[in-house]
């Protein structure tokens, strides 16, 4: 078979999940919480599949859902999206990017993306016959360097993916950088896809700088983002996209032929759920908390942990462990200290190693805890 | 903006479901249920959320369900599948048929589909840069024509996709010809995408021939069916795709970044409900009888019933009644009698109108009953 992903494997994600698994490792490779949603949202769910509304939704997503996202954002970043018009409901945040690229770039498009890249993103592009223009961004602060960016900019620049807060630095671009991106594709035919489903999980005060905060630049944005991290329900993957009405028409035009829609008593559930507001408020607190207890507890340990400004993500050097390839290390981690965690070599092309490791914090006190303890001990 | 698919418009079912709910018509338009699935699913899926089964599932999806997939497809069709590695859940068939096209179809590769076909076929070929090489059904029996099909095969043949139970005609394709597609394609690279989602709803005794039972076949066949046809619950968005393990293999690396995975307690609950097989068996008499209701209700009608021998379309022409054409004829169907139906013509990329609509019969006896009677007066 002629492949047309030929250097696509599997996601790095299920690789250490199964390995974590086979080993009966504590599981702080792949990003989701261990423990469960809130029950009202359980009930939601049955209350709208008991009374009958188990049937095709509109393909955008229930009109209660759309509205309710609409509210969000114009409340969260002052931008007004017509839910009608310019919001879609999608089967998770990974459907939404994949769609937004097959819809928006044609085959000979370049996209530009920053590594350590989330790893669905160049197998989109390159599916779609584009050309992914990667631009490294550097342990231990992974700031981007807008200079590089303006270099890489050419006639045929369609696309820029960002993502803040970033996955998997935990990182968090300012209002600066924002700005810079702005400026850089202000009169351009540019479209910015900006990945911000950690939005609701940002530290220490800073504040989420969403595309939909700049009206201007909005207009060239296609905004993703996602329940499953907002609401502890990463396996139900329902997620949405909020862009300006011809790039949403364009979104769309995919969509309806790639999923159609989405789980009707699920979106249902979703809307009652979002009309409290405090439940995506009091997130950043949740995290928080965990961020601190589990870098607190890393205290004694070998590991050299970089800043986490948001996500549910942990970076750790381990240069003074080891000098092991993050890939070793992370298998030798998982079989003999019971630990499993993302080497940071996958999310760049080249596979680019810079001894360091990602860890997910989205877990009870007691799996950090015990976590803590055994990689205290590596 | 530079569309990548100028010629696609909403899809016909979303326009004429919006039609029919703006003019208050009974809608018998998009496919889909208006009656309750089984509260016993309902409950499974309680269960499995309350119980903790909220974040991701494997990418090709949890094994209990992928299992009793395996298990069914070999009971009724005679081929075993490894549900390990030649079966896949996905977010409804529409999902499973868009990946299958980007997973296998190179630019410049030629696709041949059967018109009247599916209206997400040839955008999801399209956007892949395939060529949509179609092949016409004539009414009133839409018999595919064998010599033609080899006519239409060249080097470039990558793709044959055909759909039996088929949409919208209702015809239901014979042993002999699943003998001659094997026969055509033999020894060649083609492969066939078999839309099989209404395997279960096939009438008068007819056994589903599906791909799966022919094992030389079914070792280039990609097979997609749907819970949404077989358990009520089109709104779900949960379907399946069984394929050999190289093809499969290609079939994931699209899969894992498009949609990742599919809600998980619910496919925990479908794991539960299909270990009563009868559930899928009693389907075929359940819709019969739905559909012998309907036509007899249509005999004082002066509609032309085409033969309905699966799925749960009937096929109708009006040339007794006007010559308008088909798209205009339903629209004053759904305005001016309340009864919306899908003009045929929708289907064909030259718009060729045989002056026939299609009803779907998926419904509650009252409201067929209520249908018919305006369908009677027009
Ligand atoms: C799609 S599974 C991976 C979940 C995730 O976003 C992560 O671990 O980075
Ligand atoms: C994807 S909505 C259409 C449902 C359906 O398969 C049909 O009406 O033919």
């Amino acid at each position: 078979i002629d492949s047309r992903l030929p250097q696509v494997g599997t996601t790095i994600f299920t690789v250490m999940s199964r390995l974590a698994q086979e080993c009966g490792a504590i599981n702080l490779s792949q990003g989701f919480p261990d423990f469960n949603a809130d029950d009202v949202l359980f009930e939601r769910v049955a209350h709208w599949m008991r009374a009958g509304f188990n049937q095709y939704a509109p393909l955008a997503g229930v009109a209660p859902l759309r509205e309710a996202i609409a509210h969000k954002v114009a409340a969260l970043y002052g931008t007004a999206y017509d839910a009608e018009t310019e919001i879609t409901v999608t089967a998770g945040a990974t459907q939404a990017l994949f769609t937004a690229v097959a819809a928006l770039v044609h085959p000979g498009d370049e996209v530009i993306v920053f590594e350590p890249v989330y790893d669905s993103y160049a197998p989109a592009i390159e599916l779609q016959g584009g050309r992914v223009v990667r631009l490294q961004l550097a342990a231990p602060d992974y700031r981007p360097d807008w200079d590089a960016v303006a270099a890489a900019i050419t006639p045929r620049t369609r696309m820029i993916m960002i993502n803040s807060p970033h996955n998997p630095t935990a990182t968090v671009w300012s209002a600066d950088d924002l700005a810079h991106l702005a400026a850089l594709t202000r009169g351009t035919g540019i479209v910015i896809v900006s990945d911000e489903v950690y939005e609701h999980i940002v530290f220490d005060g800073t504040r989420h700088e969403s595309c939909a905060r700049d009206a201007e630049l909005a207009a060239r944005s296609v905004i993703v983002s996602s329940f499953g991290k907002t609401y502890h329900i990463t396996g139900w993957k329902v997620g949405y996209v909020v862009a300006p009405r011809e790039l949403m028409a364009e979104f769309r035009k995919v969509h309806q032929f790639n999923v159609f829609t989405v789980n009707t008593p699920v979106q249902l559930a979703l809307a009652d759920y979002m009309a409290d507001a405090s439940r995506h408020e009091g997130l950043a607190a949740f995290y928080q908390a965990k961020r601190d207890f589990f870098r607190t507890a890393l205290g004694g340990s070998r590991f050299e942990l970089l800043p986490s400004a948001g996500t549910y993500f942990q970076l750790a050097r381990y240069r003074a462990i080891c000098d092991e390839p993050d890939t070793a290390f992370v298998e030798r981690l998982t079989r003999d200290s019971g630990v499993a965690a993302i080497p940071v070599s996958a999310f760049f092309a080249d596979g680019r190693d810079e001894r360091v490791i990602r860890f997910c914090f989205a877990k009870n006190e007691a799996t950090l805890a015990a976590a803590c303890e055994r990689l205290c001990r590596v």
